[in-house]
Order: C-alpha cells, then sequence, then structure tokens
C-alpha cells in the first residue's frame, strides 16, 4: 500500500515536471441539459426558432447556461479550463462562482462527487480547478455557469494524459425531467454551479434535467409550455414558476399552461410546486400575505384540473421545503446552498415516489 | 383576528405615506464581538496599541468587522441602513453581501431569527433592510461586514416610531467565548454576515462571541495570545488556526500560544479544533497528506500538554464537522452556509458540553 501510494506520487511528480497542459474544445463532448440543440450558439438554452416569438428577457435568459454540463473521461492529475463568459455580470448576493463559475464533479463508486469549482476573475478566465490527482481514469460531469453565458469552454489536461467521451452511460438523457421557474429555479443564489437544485437533483437521481428557470419572468409563457410539450420523452414535468406571477396570472394562465402541455403529453406526470415561505415575510406581512394567498390560488387551480379529470398530477407543498429556521435564504427570497440542499432533499423523494 | 390584521394594515398604510425614515447614529447602541474598546476607530477588532507591534496583514485584517454586531430596540415599521465601507473589496467566492453587508435579527419569544439582509452597491450604500412590518417593539441584533470595515453605520427608522437602547439582556457580554483562527474563522465564505460560524453560535448560545479569525493569518501570533491573555473573563478560548500554519510552526508555537493563554488564565478552558478534512483533499493528494499530517501533529501537541498536566482543555476533531457528502465548501475549502450551518451544529454541542 505505501510502495502503491510512493508509485504514484513519483509518477505525478515526474508528470508535473514533464506535463504541460493541453487544452481540447469542449464541444466534442457531450453536454447535458439542454431542452433542444437547435440553439444559436452551443451553450444556451433556448432553441433560435423562439427568438422572435417569447419575451425578449426570456429570450436573453436562454443564453444563460444554468442546468448546462458537460460529460467526459480523463485520466490526467489535473483538470484546468479556459473560459470565455457572455456578460460578464456581477450581483451583490450571489458569487461570481455561482453566477459564471464551473463546477467540477467526478463519478466516484457510486455517486458523482464535488471535485473542486472554477473561480472566474475575468470576462476570459483560464484556471486550475484541481490538481495532483492519482493518474486514473475518471468519469467527470462539468456544471456551467447559471447567470451567465458561454462564448467559448475548453478542458486543459495534462499532455502525458487522455481526455475522452464519456464511457459510462451517467446521467440518463432518455427521459429528462423537465423544470420551469423563476430565479430560484435558475440557481440564485447557489455559491457555485453544482449547488443550484435542479443539478444537485441531476447529480443524486443520476438523470438529465432540462433547467427552463428564468430569473424574474417565470410568468406561464405559452411558448415555453409549446417548448416542453415538444419533448415527448420527457419523464416529468415540474412547475415552479410561483414567485414570478400574481394571482390573477395564476387563475388565467394555469390551465392554459397545463393544456398546451397535455395535448401531446396525455399521460407524463406534471408536478406543482408551491412558493416557499421567505424567510423575511415572518415579519413583511405584504409580503407573508401575497405568499399566502397565491399558494391558495395555486391550489385552487391543482384542484380544479383534478376534478376535470386531469390525471398524473401531483402537487408539493412550500411549507418546511427549505427548513424552518428561516435562515436558507441570502436576502430573504433566494436559496443559499442550505436552502437548495434541502430542497433537494425533499425534492428527490417526492420525484422518486412520481416516477416510480 | 380579521379586524386585527386589517387594522395593522391600515395603521402601517399610514404610516408609510406620512412618515419619513430617520437615521440614528449607530455608535450610540451598544457593540457586540469587540476584544477591547481601545480600537482607533469603533467598528474593527484589534487595539490600537496593536499597530505597531503585530504584522501588519493582522493588522489591516483587525479593521475588517468580523463578528461584532450592533443591538438595539424599536417598534418601526421598517428598519434601513446606511453604511459607508472601508475597502469596498470583492472575491469571487464570496457575496458582496456577506464581504461587506449587514445581516438583520429579532428576538423572536425564545430565539434570535432572520429578518433581512442589506445588500451593498457600493462604497456607501442607503437600503430598506425590511419593510411592511407591524408597529411593535422588537430586540434586534445587526451583524457587520465579514471582509470589510466599517467607516460609518446609520440605522432607520419610521419617523414616527422610536429606536432605543436594547431592554432584555441578550446576548450575554459578561463571559465571552474568543475564537481565534483563519478566513473560515472569520467567516470566508458565508452568503451575509449572520451566518459565519462564530455568529450562529453567538445566536443560538446567546452569548457574545469575539471573532479573532484572519484571513490567511492565523499563524499563532504571540500578540494575539497576549491579546486574549488579558480578557480574564473569557468563558472559553477556542483555537482553530490549523489550515493556515505548516506542521512545523504547530511543533513551534502551539505549547507557547498555550501558555502565554494559561499565564494569566490558568482555567479558563481551551478547546482545539482540526482542520476539516477539505473536500478536493479528496483528490488532490498533495493538499491530503498536508491536512492528515497536520491534524496528527496537532493531536500530539495536544496530547503533550495534557501529559504536561494542563487541565481543562479540549479536542474537537474535524471529521465530518462539515458534515461528509462533500458539498459544503464553494472552493474545495471555505464554507458555505451549508458548512457553516453543519459546523455550528457540532460545536455547539461540544461547547455547551465543555461550559457545563
Amino acid at each position: 500500500m505505501k510502495y502503491y501510494i510512493l508509485f504514484f506520487i513519483a509518477l505525478s511528480y515526474t508528470t508535473s515536471i514533464y506535463s504541460q497542459i493541453i487544452y481540447y474544445d469542449a464541444a466534442q463532448f457531450p453536454l447535458i441539459g439542454k431542452i433542444s440543440n437547435l440553439t444559436e450558439t452551443r451553450y444556451e438554452r433556448l432553441p433560435a426558432d423562439l427568438k422572435d416569438i417569447c419575451r425578449s428577457p426570456v429570450w436573453n435568459l436562454g443564453k444563460n447556461s444554468s442546468g448546462l454540463a458537460v460529460r467526459f473521461r480523463s485520466n490526467s492529475t489535473s483538470i484546468s479550463a479556459k473560459w470565455e463568459v457572455l456578460s460578464n455580470i456581477q450581483m451583490n448576493h450571489m458569487t461570481d462562482t455561482g453566477i459564471k463559475g464551473l463546477d467540477l464533479y467526478a463519478w466516484q463508486s457510486d455517486h458523482w462527487q464535488f471535485v473542486n469549482s472554477g473561480r472566474p476573475s475575468d470576462k476570459l478566465n483560464d484556471k486550475i480547478i484541481i490538481q495532483n490527482m492519482n493518474p486514473i481514469e475518471r468519469e467527470y460531469l462539468l456544471f456551467l455557469p447559471l447567470y451567465d453565458g458561454l462564448v467559448t469552454l475548453s478542458i486543459g489536461v495534462d499532455s502525458t494524459a487522455y481526455i475522452d467521451q464519456p464511457k459510462l452511460n451517467l446521467i440518463r438523457t432518455n427521459n429528462p425531467i423537465i423544470v420551469y421557474g423563476t430565479s430560484i429555479t435558475q440557481g440564485g443564489c447557489a455559491s457555485r454551479p453544482g449547488m443550484s437544485y435542479t443539478n444537485i437533483l441531476s447529480r443524486k437521481l443520476n438523470m438529465e434535467i432540462i433547467n427552463l428557470g428564468f430569473s424574474g419572468n417565470g410568468k406561464l409563457d405559452y411558448e415555453i409550455a409549446e417548448l416542453m410539450s415538444k419533448r415527448h420523452d420527457a419523464a416529468l414535468f415540474v412547475l415552479d414558476f410561483i414567485p414570478n406571477v400574481t394571482s390573477d396570472q395564476i387563475k388565467e394562465r394555469t390551465a392554459n399552461f397545463v393544456s398546451i402541455l397535455r395535448k401531446e403529453n396525455p399521460k407524463t406526470p406534471i408536478l406543482f410546486i408551491e412558493t416557499v415561505f421567505f424567510p423575511h415575510a415572518f415579519f413583511d406581512y405584504t409580503t407573508k400575505n401575497i405568499i399566502n394567498e397565491k399558494n391558495i390560488v395555486l391550489r385552487n387551480e391543482f384542484d380544479k384540473l383534478k376534478k376535470a379529470g386531469n390525471k398524473n398530477i401531483y402537487y408539493l407543498e412550500g411549507k418546511n421545503l427549505i427548513g424552518n429556521d428561516m435562515e436558507a435564504t441570502v436576502d430573504g427570497v433566494h436559496f443559499t446552498d442550505l436552502g437548495f440542499n434541502r430542497m433537494a432533499i425533499i425534492l428527490q423523494r417526492k420525484i422518486e415516489k412520481i416516477l416510480k
């Protein structure tokens, strides 16, 4: 065992002296999390034909790569990345790493395990994500920026190592879960891309999850319902839009949105999620009243759909979804990793029950 | 009940139309978390007489207001703040809100509850933290920036409301816990000031906790031990410095550091904390070896102190301190709120056992 370790140390010492990092365009590796491949550029979410059809804020947010991830395999002792972000935006309640960084996971026996994040420092970035690894083959999953887009992405490995297509069929892509929603759905405010709830779930369920969270714009746009409805292979539609709509909009649009989904997907399960109780609303009674009212209105719409004979529709209460200590947000609304982790645990249980 | 709510809504509607926000200099309210009041300015951590004695990075980090909090009482329906930060720094793995924002808690029956954070947008900030509250008296605790300093701070309340000294004796200040350490100790990378582990503990234990975490500089400086040793009223010294020292430094300086503390505090409990296992070290064996070695060296120093007859010294293993799913950091090292929350739960249990 000792000699085995010494062997690896010696080997890696050698490679670190004699090897350089060689970069490979990530476009040659599978990309997880896209609803359609007919996009203007590789690392964005909405198909080009929606450009002149959907509202412009939705279109622009589609350029954010939330939920996208690159799959590859390598025996390199180090993994680096070069990436150019699209807008290079900053926000005061989310880390740059979550907004426009990268997040690397490796398959470890029976689960996806965090390796390290790529922390951005500019529009163009060139960073070592991990080094000093034993030179053994691993399957990787690299999550892309949550609140910015990517112009280019290359992955760097030791010149003495290989990088190649994934071999194991991990993150099953044949029946994706499609999640529609808000800034929270999009991943605000995870500390790094891997900690948005849809990305946590894709690892835990080992399934492709398509993120259609549009910050401030989960307003039940029918164009998005049409887009979702075209994925007849979807295992589940998750609707998590409540924070972005008014009670009137819920009444006006929910049934229509669902009927668009249902037209070509009569049996695909649909899961409605209430808004969580925003911690600051404990004190801000205006927000509290709005939250409570909207959840009641959603429940009512759900009950009407059920009574009208809709089958395979499910409902998840917002209560306790991020715990009840009121500590799981950065600003009373957007989740920290604490909130996303709590929500993912509950949602995983719910989804596994639905898909069984 | 309905009328009662309507009454408050009507009242607040009235005040929001007729009242303005009046700002009060926070300097008139008690400040929690300082080891000494003899500082150059109000919102900093190290006494002025250390300026030419301690290493300059330590001195500069002393200007960061980590662990400091303002206590006040008000019946205002809104709480605002104006604050000017000292350096206006940014980091790519921590939110501006954690670095240089504010974080408001209120006493709610039997615990401190998150109200909302003050999110900075510039060197000078003027923000509403919470509004639309019922106009009842509450005790407040306002946590200050973790990784920047404050030049000025004013608290804004409705012109029709009062703001005054705290009435309840919360956050007991007679026997503080003094925590010495690293960037993690200082709060890197909590999403908002209230989520550093020392601030979580001060709320949970309802005790003053003095934060002497110095990012990258918890190097067992004897001047800091001297400073700590002057607080004869300390309930506990916590030593959490391992990530910032080498094995050699642990061997050379730990016993000396402790003997400085012990000179005038023969019975004060001292708690040593190992470094946690940094998640990326699962893959980066160089880091893994360093971590494992340093913890062994610390344990050895601890055992020697015990054998030499030192009483009231305690030890906390790093294993599992932030869970074992490897998900609790932003960059493989610095904790997110998920990590801080997990660590605080374990540390609270340990401290309560020691102080019993």
